[in-house]
Formats: structure tokens, C-alpha cells, sequence
């Protein structure tokens, strides 16, 4: 068994994410999730009725978070989310079913595009660098690992710089240079315990954007 | 003068693009929308009032397209769509203008998310690929060359496959090995002749998704 089986196991990695962690009606940021209550370990930071993001087990850099879908797609193409988008077959639904199915991908699409913005802003404020890319690989010639929709965010430290909460940004540079970085590289494990404590700062911020001064902030995040 | 200068000159590149093609109210997908309106001759596959999207002038492969905000925003982080997120300052604006610019910044957000599914549909069809990358990079440091917003859908062809239409799927493989294939490489120029054939196919597909059978097809899109 290679390590990328052992850390993304099937039945779907992100469908067990998703199955662990419903959505809250009272805030899109949960509250002092279990980190527990799946294995490997899942450290969350989003939790909507279309989306879940998370810190990336295998970091690429510390705060790679991912973005992904709550309902299982493997690619973004079959987010059937037009009217006459051809979606699971038409003869295979009923009208009203095809029409909910849509909805469904036509709302998930849009809540990928609402969420990236607080997830950067939230990654830069917590990490302190200012520069990230966004990834999100579709099959396996381009590197997609788990087959179901996940945009990574990749901080990009300036080299040799501390982060704003005096951790050292130590990025595997060479990773970074390759485009072997988003398939089956020595990518290392995930520390728990900065794990924790990035997603407890990480959810801090966003739940401040959200709520403004109503919300209960979380942990040492800067606010 | 680099290359990338000539490419992208300033004024903002994207802007420029923007402001030749305004959004037309009767459909997302433009109708023979003419390319020399600017230089460089841009391909033009949608223009909304939140984004467009058109062929890439320096590609990495055959379809390489880009997906970009109508609005100028630099980095993802600049779409300040949430009710506290802290915008262009709150002592500059008067309630109401903040209030309408977070409101254009949300649809904004919500309409990339929306029209990537969309526009990777249409690049599977057209280009007979099943597997690319959606990349959005964010300050220098992660490789931005426009400073303003947009995403970059690559192909990975198969290698020394043709694509349905018979051309070939002429990667530069040694480029998208290579972090630096989204930085100033050796990317070629598109071939307009190529390009426009390209690109009235992706719209005549996206069109034939949005409007069913009502929409007149451009082009030879197989539908």
C-alpha cells in the first residue's frame, strides 16, 4: 500500500468529510469541530450545505487548505449546472428531479466561487504571506488524487521569512518548482498540533468576517 | 521589452479586454464577437457583467483558456464579497456604495465559480481532451503575470494523441512539468487562424448548453 492509499482510503476521502460533518444551520464556520471523529484526522474550517473546506493532510506548505464539494463530483464538468447541461442522463431522471439535481450543482459552483475569497483572506491574515496560488486538478493526467472536486490554496512564503505567528513558513521549495507538487510526491504529514491550532486562527478570522463583532473569536487569531 | 511586456502591456491588459467587450444583456455567449476590436486580437468565448473569458495569447496547450473578472480586483483576496470583510476602507465609503460594492464582488465570486464548469464542458467537447487544471495564482511570488483576477483552464492531452478534431494536442510537455509554466516561460503565440476556429466552437457548445435547441450553433461544434 503506497502512502497516498493509506491517506486517502476509499470509499471517498472527502464523501467520509462530508458525512462526518454536516452543515450547522447557525454559521457557515463551525465550532470546536473534533478533529476526531474521522481517521485520518480532519481539521475544518468550513462547513455549508454545498461546500466543506479543511487543512490538507499531505501540506504542501503550512496552511495548505482545501476547498471542496459536499456532494460527491469527481470533475468540475459534471457540475451540470445549465439548463440543458446533459447531467447524469436525461431518461434516467424525471423533470423535477433533473431540475433539483441542477439546482443543486448550479448552487454548489457558485459557493466554490463565494468561498475562495474569505478562505485567502483568512490565509493570508493567519500565515502573513501575501502571495497563494489555487489549484484544482481534474483526472489523473493532471494530478487529481482524490476523485472529487477539492480546489487546493498553497501559500507561497517568501523564502526564509517568519510567518506573523513566528512560525517558520518551510516550504519544500523543490515540491513547489515541480509540477510533481499536486500528485504523488514526499509530501509530509500533517503536525497535529499546528494543525490544530492553524484551523482554530483560521476559523477565528473567517467567523469575524462573517459575523463582525457578534461572533465568538476563536483561539490567537489576530483580529 | 520582455515578450511578457509586448503580451501584456499596461493599462491593465484584462481591463482593456473588458471595456471592448460589454456585457450583452440577450446572452452570456457573444455572437461572432470581432477579435480585432483590440490588439493583441482577443478570442472571446463569454462576457457577462461579472466576468469573462477568452483564449489565452501565450498558450501552454491548444485551449487554454482563461476565465477573468470584468471587474479590475488583483488578487482573490480583493473580492471583499462578505458583510464585514474590511474593502477599500469603511471611512471611504458611504454605507450604500460599500454595501454595492460588496454585492458586485459576490456575484463576482459566485459567477467565476458558475462559468467553470461550463467553460471545462466545453473544452472537454471541443478538444476531445478528459483531464486539465484550473490554476488562479495570486501576487508575483505564485507567478500572477496580469494583475487581475482570472483562472487558466489547461489541457492535458494524452500524449501524441489528436484531438476529435484532428489536431494535434501539441503540449509543451517540458513546460507543464515545470512550476514556471505559469511564469514568463517560452510560451508561444496563439495562431489567430487556429484560435478563432477554437473559439467559435467553444461558443457554439456553451450556447448550445445555455439556450437547448433555440440558440443558433456557430461554427462545426460537434453537438
Amino acid at each position: 500500500m503506497s502512502s497516498l492509499d493509506e491517506h486517502y482510503p476509499t470509499p471517498c476521502a472527502f464523501c467520509k468529510i462530508a458525512t462526518a460533518y454536516p452543515p450547522d444551520a447557525s454559521s457557515p464556520i463551525p465550532s470546536n469541530p473534533d478533529p476526531e471523529k474521522i481517521d485520518p484526522q480532519c481539521f475544518l474550517l468550513l462547513s455549508t450545505p454545498h461546500v466543506l473546506a479543511f487543512l490538507d493532510i499531505l501540506p504542501i506548505a503550512p496552511g495548505h487548505i482545501l476547498l471542496a464539494t459536499r456532494k460527491h463530483y469527481q470533475k468540475l464538468s459534471d457540475l451540470h449546472n445549465s439548463p440543458h447541461s446533459s447531467g447524469d442522463g436525461p431518461e434516467a431522471h424525471a423533470a423535477a428531479a433533473r431540475e433539483e439535481a441542477r439546482e443543486e450543482a448550479r448552487e454548489t459552483s457558485r459557493a466554490l466561487g463565494e468561498y475562495l475569497p474569505l478562505l485567502s483572506r483568512a490565509l493570508c491574515q493567519v500565515t502573513g504571506i501575501e502571495d497563494w496560488n489555487v489549484v484544482q486538478n481534474n483526472g489523473e493526467r493532471a494530478a487529481q488524487v482524490v476523485p472529487h472536486i477539492h480546489f487546493h490554496l498553497i501559500p507561497r512564503y517568501q523564502e526564509g521569512r517568519r510567518d506573523v505567528a513566528g512560525r517558520k513558513g518551510k516550504v519544500d521549495v523543490g515540491m513547489l518548482k515541480s509540477w510533481t507538487v499536486f500528485g504523488r510526491g514526499a509530501r509530509e504529514d500533517l503536525d497535529e498540533v499546528e494543525a490544530e491550532e492553524m484551523a482554530r486562527e483560521l476559523r477565528g478570522v473567517m467567523r469575524e468576517e462573517l459575523e463582525g463583532g457578534r461572533g465568538v473569536v476563536g483561539g490567537k487569531a489576530k483580529l
